[in-house]
């Protein structure tokens, strides 16, 4: 009432529901995260307890938000899949980003002291995202090869950087010496050079993660004869596969089921 | 170029850039503070530690962020300004939207325990917020007037409410008892059964907060007789002013200034 | 160059093409065409040359763009399909909805004396549009019921109303008489007081108008014995189905064929 | 009712509103008008004809609509106005643009026989459209100096093409003899070289037309004594001026008033 002289300023506000029928990617980044992983001296190139805080992370905001039902990670970024169908907000794409972003860095910052109990947090990590619809599971799938080849590229080539400069190259020597190289050739620069067999390299820094809910058969109580009761639940779990061939999704159909 | 095949999945995003010569308002408001503020024993109807960690976020938002020429607060809601002529990410809503949010986001769990050194955060508090475009520094003006219109009727309205359920009324018998009434009528009931002189309520539960950046004086250093060097400098200040009348902005032209 | 001053106004514009991987509807709705049938004293319920003006010009439409693969045509508004993979002036949303609007009224024009000789335009005619997208052809299919099943029940009670009217009835009675009844009270009513089996009435009326390409036999020339060459050709064509049941679409599968 | 099983296709459709407070600019454009205007013999550089018609249809447009506040064409493109405050069709871009290009079309092909009495219509002329916002009326100005600038730079560029096609040159030539040249240098080879003074240019090729409403003064009736008794009323017009420079928009600021 008293308020309705100024209230005209609601009307600049506009309707962001994003289309039905669409599964909805929210895609979160870190924020100069090159910066922020040298303050806090992150391991090169793969840092495995800050990739443990990002999973924890992850693994928090599919128990928090029932409609996600997939997330890939890699590096400093996540990609969460909404389902088609969700009606969550309203499907409006500002709340959906703002607060699943907002989640994730809640829980970034709570947990940090768990993978990290002897660095202090120098500076506040925040992340940027952004929402996108895709019309079919099949493009999904697409969005997350993309997602997961791009993985690939950059951890072979970080491994290879790294272990030139480790080595004693300047970092602008690596850069030279890996300008072009094909990624058997790369392959072969671990091997020869370093002994490393790159398909031995932990399957997190190679395949990234993934997060989604599978059945798994827990024990839920004793029976009076003390024998173990079963039951099939539903649990948030992680893993590192491969998901651009066609085995994963077979095996979990119902992940990525249309309407 | 191996990932080309897989490419085509970034058309899908969208150009969300805002558009040019239109003031931007980013929204936060805090989700599901209600069951935040139980679980955390927020004092009602107001709390000033909670409140005074909203404006040590606000403030770190405009030591961050140039862009934010002006912010206003109340309760567990943050209005940011960003100046009309802001280039930030090029102007694109969903970078602005998220990283904003991500960074308060991280700032209040970070500062959580200067405001709160007896109580350990039980929960991820996280925020959603929005962006609206307004098209003029007048709008701008009645934008933050009904924030803060908002931020008057409900606290006068709170402040009654929890005298009264404080002096032994139930929630439901104080709801009640206020139906109807007008602000002079809350006043009086204030002032009559309780004593309380609603204008001598502190300022930061009657008008809210605003941040923004004021010229302040500053010691630099001393000379060679030891004499202090002062400067004037641009420093992110904190207060609790009337914003809908027109003193405090004729005081400060700059913030608002159009191009 | 000299005009680089003034440019940056072209910034204002917005990007609005549609998002991949969607069939585009183009719906056109004519403007106070109330109005307009009553000067041109069209016939009630349906004026069969309007219907066919109508149609000539959703010929023309599919023969100028040939990726809007099915029109379906009602009263005084026609709903185009364009094929989910169209790169239609990249799938700019106002490009595409102005310039189908404004080939549809440039044609309506220039044939209207071709189905109203001996009628003048009193006015120009003009229609609204509005573009919508829809990620499944499934979904085509239910857009496309959903004009037809409109179509049948506007069509339904409109020749039951001008019955009435005609037989003597004033509006207000008709409508009267209208209100409340089911669809088979309404063929009860056509049979007993006016001897219509409402299954009779003309298809056009009762189906709508679909346009669409399909394979035709045509004589393409004569050879030297002077028999007939024939070829099978796509062609425009025109034709009052139903298209909510399965049939019409088992016949035309390459019509909404995915990707 | 029927219905509803199919209606859920409705919430495909987007909330387009445009924001408040900006000033609507719709510009149409002819579609394949270089094609047309051959087809139709269209003068070269300039056809007074195609553009009087051009002009009639802008006239009719303001007559039909009355939030258009002025309209500004050139060639086969032409820019209408919105008023700021505009609430047509609630300011629905979809409706706004589709709408304003058929009605210019339909006016078009209605009055095409007024203008080319000896020319039949052999295609159907149309247009494409866009809306672009704009929240301030200095920026209105500025977008109607950048057409009124292309309209010089195109014409007198055209003017001097044509005067060298007509005098024997091959349009390779002719373009090859334009290449880099300044304003001033083809204002010379006009007057060196055919005697044309190109200010004296008709000012309708030079500076386009501009249509707005203006204060007339008419003769409504004559009294008792036969004297005619004028008032003034508002009357759509046409001109030819300037309006980059202020002097145009200072004699009629009621045009461009903000709220």
């Amino acid at each position: 009432m008293a308020n309705s002289k100024f209230e005209y300023v609601k009307d600049f506000e506009t309707d962001d529901r994003l289309p039905r029928c669409n599964w909805i990617v929210v895609r979160i980044d870190g924020c100069h995260f090159h910066q922020f992983s040298a303050d806090h001296a992150f391991e090169k190139p793969n840092d495995e307890n800050a990739l443990n805080l990002m999973n924890a992370c992850a693994v928090s905001m599919l128990e928090q938000f029932p409609d996600i039902v997939f997330a890939y990670g890699v590096s400093d970024e996540y990609s969460f899949v909404l389902k088609e169908a969700s009606q969550f907000y309203q499907r409006r794409a500002s709340k959906i980003l703002s607060l699943t972003v907002s989640y994730f860095t809640a829980v970034y910052v709570m947990k940090w002291k768990e993978f990290f109990p002897h660095k202090d947090l120098k500076r506040p990590p925040f992340f940027d995202g952004r929402v996108v619809c895709y019309p079919r599971a099949k493009i999904i799938r697409d969005y997350l090869s993309w997602r997961q080849v791009d993985c690939h590229i950059n951890n072979q080539y970080n491994t290879c950087f790294w272990m030139l400069v480790k080595s004693g190259k300047t970092e602008r020597e690596a850069q030279e010496m890996l300008k072009g190289t094909l990624s058997k050739d790369k392959n072969e620069l671990l091997f020869q050079q370093f002994g490393v067999n790159y398909d031995k390299v932990p399957a997190m820094f190679r395949k990234g993660s993934c997060v989604y809910r599978d059945k798994v058969e827990e024990i839920v109580k004793f029976d009076e004869s003390r024998n173990p009761v079963r039951r099939i639940r539903k649990k948030v779990v992680l893993g590192h596969f491969d998901i651009i061939g066609p085995n994963f999704w077979h095996e979990h159909p119902e992940i990525l089921e249309e309407d």
